[in-house]
């Protein structure tokens, strides 16, 4: 059974897919969908070789700019967004909310395992700060330590260049209940509530 | 982000993978496992395009006989183990408890999705019971309604052969509460008593 020992050992690869559920994988592929096995072989071999990272905001593309920094539109509304990951941005985007440009760090800074400034890219950012046209950054960077730290690095450096910076509301979920909430959170709702007109 | 979007969409097709996950599955592969991406990729192609049936045992395997029939032991056991899926035969092999033969339904009859006998094979297993050689037939389909069916139907074909058959025990599991067992399962570990000497 080496063939079908390789693929279970290959799907394990995936995140959150163990022995079991590759198992499973496997005699679901072979038994009844071997075209979209196919399919998704050819998928991961093109992405694989073609996804590459946007030149101007380094999120995951197959060209040399991404989509939102090939939209004129987008490039001159003045706005920012600092995100961790590609995934992220793929959020936001799908509230339809935000209208202006992104830059992902792939990462946040985290000095103990020796991820520095430069390592997420903010050399590149501080130059697109620097060339100007840009008039606030918005900092969505996950709500965990070393995000709140990146954020507060690169607030740093767009004071520096006279830009005003804001940090994405964090608060109870839409939806949530106030009970099944997190004292943390209920503490960023509190001090970050608003007054009502 | 056309071929971050077709590997999202082919990933989906994987069993127990929604959108959600498909999105963590390729940001991770292209962030960080690019090779491991095309081991899979690869793994896929040899599986679809290599992997069959089983003459003897209609498991899934690359070559005309699985190993477990290929093995001469195993073939002179005089026992037969019928079980739905190949997924069956990985779990009892991992007990290292059973030295028969196998025979993979593939299913199991339900006349009502017009799954008759010849569907699951028992055209093959009742010429291989013809052919003689084997003493004992274990069912170990599923305690399901159509697993019991079939397994009552696979009983009356070695009936006709004058074959033994036997079902596997179905009981408490090993390890579980009493309390936390339902209804059926606990009646049918009542009727399943055995008798301490």
């Amino acid at each position: 059974m080496s063939a079908i020992d390789d693929l279970i050992k290959a799907l394990c690869c995936l995140p959150g897919v163990g022995q079991k559920s590759a198992q499973r994988m496997t005699f679901q592929l072979l038994e009844r969908r071997r075209e979209e096995a196919k399919v998704l072989a050819q998928a991961l071999l093109t992405a694989a070789d073609n996804v590459g990272h946007c030149q101007r905001c380094r999120t995951l593309t197959e060209n040399t700019l991404c989509s939102i920094c090939e939209s004129p539109k987008r490039q001159s509304s003045g706005l920012i967004c600092v995100v961790e990951t590609p995934a992220d941005v793929m959020a936001i985007e799908q509230t339809s909310q935000y209208q202006g440009r992104y830059f992902v760090l792939m990462g946040h800074l985290s000095p103990l395992d020796g991820i520095g400034p430069d390592d997420i890219g903010l050399d590149v950012l501080e130059q697109q700060l620097q060339q100007g046209g840009i008039e606030e950054v918005i900092l969505a960077t996950n709500p965990t330590v070393e995000g709140e730290a990146t954020a507060h690095f690169i607030a740093d450096l767009a004071r520096q260049h006279r830009i005003t910076t804001s940090r994405i509301a964090h608060g109870v979920p839409v939806g949530g209940e106030l009970g099944y909430v997190d004292q943390t959170t209920l503490g960023h709702a509190f001090s970050g509530r608003k007054r009502l007109d």
